[in-house]
Formats: C-alpha cells, structure tokens, sequence
C-alpha cells in the first residue's frame, strides 16, 4: 500500500479533491469545475486529469498512492454502479471501473452524504469514535450511519437518509422527496426560514426578524435566538423539538457514541446543540447512558476527508 | 471448529436450551428451571450440568462442540459483562466468563431481543437475508437491528431498542420505561387490549368486543378485527399506523432488506402484515424500492437459534 490516499467529492457545481497522507493529514486541496454538457460524461476524465498535474507537480508517482474514493451525490451501489445521478447528468454509469480505468489505482465510492459522515468520523467532529451518526443541515438535510468504522449505506440506498423521516404529523406542505411532514422540511436552512415566515404570519408577536419578511434566512432565526428574540426562540423549540425526537429515534435504532452536526446550520454552535439536546432529553428518559450530541468540524472538507478514508478499509 | 454448537435464552421462568449443527439444523432442544436463588448463581452451573448431562447421553464429546452462545434479558457489554439483570437477580457478572470456564468452550453472549433477531435470520423470517430488522410484539415490543449478518447493540445497550421510541404525541400514560407515548404502549399486546378499552369507553359503537369488557386481549382484538368488526378495525388501524411509521423511520436509518415480525401479536399472520404494510407505504413515498415486511417463523425458538448463531461469526 502506498503512503497517500486521494478524496474525491463530485459536487453539481465543482469538485473538491483532497490529497491525504493515510494518517489523515490534508497535503493539499483543490478544485475542478463540474462539466455538466453531454451528461457529465467529462467530469472524470476532467478529474483524474487534474489529479495527474497536481502529482506531477509535486514530484509524487501513482505508485505512491493508495487509492482513490469518490463521494456521489446520489444513490450508488456497492460496486460502484448509478443507475442515475440528477445533479451530474450520470445514467448507467460506473464511476469506480472509470476512474480506475483513467487512474490505475484502486477506487471505492459512495454516497456524499454517507461520506461525509465516515470523514467526519476520521479526521472531525466524531474523531477518536467507531459509532456516530452524523446529521447535516443545509439547504436539505441529509444523513450517514456509521458503526464500526463502516458506512450503513442500506440494501436500497437508504440508509442514513434521515432528512426524509417523518416526524411531523400536523405539516400539510410536500417535501421534495414527495412525502409530507420530513425532517428536511423544519430543520433544513430553508425549513427554518419558512417556520419563521410561519410564525411571523400568525402573529403579531414583535420581531426582530420582521424587518427581513419574506427574505427572512436561517441565519437571521439563529442570530435572533441567540440574542433572546422571542419568535425566533420559538422557532428554534420547534426545529429542536423535532430534531430531538428524531436523534432519539436513531438512538434507539442504531445507538452510536456521538451524533455530529454538521451544515450551515450548524455554524450556530453550541446555542444550536443545546436546544436539540433539552428535546432530545425529553425523549430519551429510558437511559443517561445514551449517544451525545457534538459538532462537526471539516465543514465543506468532510467530503473529500471520507471518500480519501474509504481506501483505508 | 467442532461440528455442532449450543444455544441457550436465559428467560425469568426457564432457560431454553438447543444443540445444532453448525448448518443450522436443530438437533435436540430442552428447558432447565431458571433458579432466581440467592442473585441466580445457580443458573450458569444447572444450564452447564444440563448441558455435559444430554451431551454423554448422546455420546457426544465437548471437543466437537464449536462452542456455546447465551441470550440474556437485559443489557450485556460486548466482553459479556453484566452490570445487572433484574429478571435474573444477576449483577456485577460475567456469564460468557463464567460458562466458559464451567465448559471449557468457547462462549458468546448478546440480548436476547438481539439475540431472537440474529435467528430469525439465520433459519427463521429472515433466512437468505443478511440485513434484517426484527421486531417483536410481545408483552412488551423488543426489536433487533442485523446489518452485514451482525447484531449493532449500540455503544450503550440501546441498538434495536424499537419498542422504546417515542412515537405518539397525544399520549398521557407513562411507558414501563418512564417515557410517554413509546411504541410499545400501542403495539405490545398490552397495548393493543389498551387501546381497545379505550376505543370502547370512547363510543357507543357495536362490537364483538364488548362482551370481553376489561378484560379484552390483543388476540380478541385480531380475530374480531379479521370478522370485520368496525370497532377492532379501528384498533388495528391505530397499531398499523404507528407500527408503519416507525418500520418507515428504520426504513431511512438502516435500510434492511426485511422487516421480520414476530412475538405473540404476528400469529395473526398476513392480516397484521397487511395493515402494518399500508401505512409503512404512506410514509416511504421517497422510494418504492425499499425494505419489505415479513413474519418471524421461529416462535419461542428464534432466541436460541439466535444464540447458537454467535459461535459461527
């Protein structure tokens, strides 16, 4: 085995890429825009092309490197198959068998969320732990299942899909996913700007989130909470609310040591945490002895960090 | 590795005890009395006795025996460690320590909900499956999470502990757990008699039932509900609902290849399934590829079933 391992996070807009030692220090990063034209059909080429030029750049042989692990954004199966990836253009492909073909060294793959969740594992948030679930919110909110030091990927690429777990029984809107009452719809950025929009139409309750109207953001509700704004406080008992329920759902499943928050959203910190921690207590009176609740550390890098530590299985 | 091995469930009232072969094949089953004497210390030396007694009987050598696995009600470390088990009496103990050295084979411990799980996909429900979340209704709810042929007990006890989450909101009673509104208060066969007390005193509606007054059962229920009865239809429909979304919840956490229903509430068969299956669709709209639903076929056996199964990983 070589000394270095290579991260690949294919994203809609650009790819990140990550050259690590396989202890897990971060060499170098850089990116390469995502060429969507004639359905994505130049992207890895585009990218083991500029991985190529950095290497040789550095003076490091292929010979040196371990692999490389590309995370997808969308359902992949286990050897690496996608029957399609929408915000790629992919359909029918095999991502794994090409760039191995292009690289010529070994090449594993999975769901960015997955790996997202397995980077924070290694060098984040839930680093020193085997077990932790890590919950990402952003413009949606996705998931990864991490036991053992594996991805739960699921038999039908479902696992760790918690943005789209039921929770709310009184929501009437769809989700994007077509079901109604999800996770993803109160506790993504745009989930909490629409409660704040929600709460600021049913009341007359003075806000300091009055000021943004329509074009309130998830920012602007945290902002305002952490400095004692009452609707946006409780806008946040909801989003903690249901965010507790939910990690107690998969502590009860899964039980890991640590669930790690990652996201935009969680740029609100430890004020965020404690909110869903005072639900989540709510509903885990069964045991003390339970998960934790932390944050996630590698921001945009978790991406790249987990596809470079699917090498090192 | 000798060619047969042992299973034992350690219940409050008996200890049920199996020799397989390795294959999977039952070959003699047997039960000893569950001595709760003096913090049950003679439980492990009367299971072991038991055990050398039947194997001379059958002229059969330990050395061809591949080693013994143990189910215990109650939570149990991975190194087999046992803070305390209140059925037991047993506290501060090592049972896989202790029957190792009354044996002299190789010994393994899990739950026995974990346990039931792990045998219902070895030879039961969930045979030809490596992915299977078992969920028990019984007195109580017990459940089993089984991912790449391996029990995820959590890192506190806690993995597959299903008939604990939180799942209906306007519940008032308290669970055995201390919680509110766990899925066990609705889905135990308990829950499901409670809740048709409660149907009862909440209309005037006709039903078979109400010849049964208080002292209704679960079974009551599932016959009247399969005649037809409106009143026990509605019952079920209440069960499958909150049994459906919580199958959903798992859905998106582990993605199973099959739900495998068991304990004394699935002898009603398809017509369970079949409740259970229509509201588990209504929240699964993100994917029509997705876990199915099935019936346990191990009844009282899947624990040591499940339990000689250890021994082979």
């Amino acid at each position: 085995m070589g000394k270095k391992c290579i991260g690949i996070d294919v994203g809609g807009t650009s790819v990140k890429i990550g050259l690590f030692e396989i202890d897990g220090t971060l060499v170098d990063k850089w990116e390469v825009k995502t060429r969507k034209e004639e359905q994505g059909k130049y992207i890895l080429e585009d990218v083991a092309a500029s991985i190529k030029e950095r290497l040789a750049d550095k003076g490091i042989e292929l010979s040196e490197i371990a692999g490389a692990g590309i995370g997808v954004p969308g359902p992949i199966m286990p050897d690496g198959y996608v029957e399609v990836c929408v915000n790629l253009g992919w359909r029918d492909k095999n991502p794994v068998k090409e760039l191995h073909a292009l690289l010529g060294v070994p090449v594993r793959a999975g769901n960015d969320a997955n790996v997202a969740a397995l980077g924070e594992m290694w060098q984040g948030g839930g680093k020193g732990y085997t077990d932790i679930v890590m919950v990402t919110l952003g413009t949606g909110v996705g998931g990864g299942v991490i036991i053992d030091e594996k991805i739960i990927a699921g038999k039908h690429g479902l696992g760790g899909e918690i943005g789209h777990i039921h929770i709310r029984d009184e929501e009437t809107e769809h989700c994007n996913c077509g079901g109604v009452g999800c996770v993803e719809q109160i506790a993504s950025a745009t989930g909490i700007a629409r409660e704040a929009r929600r709460k600021m139409a049913a009341s007359d309750k003075p806000s300091a989130l009055r000021e943004f109207g329509e074009h309130v953001t998830a920012k602007n509700v945290l902002d305002a909470a952490k400095a004692g704004d009452e609707l946006a406080v409780d806008v946040m008992e909801v989003v903690g609310h249901y965010l507790g329920l939910a990690l107690s759902q998969l502590a009860l499943t899964v039980d890991p040591e640590i669930f790690v928050i990652g996201g935009g959203v969680s740029k609100a910190g430890q004020f965020l945490i404690d909110v869903i921690d005072k639900h989540y207590d709510k509903y885990m009176v069964i045991s003390k002895n339970r998960p934790i609740i932390g944050l996630a550390t590698l921001g945009n890098d978790a991406g790249i960090y987990g596809a470079a530590r699917l090498i090192l299985d």
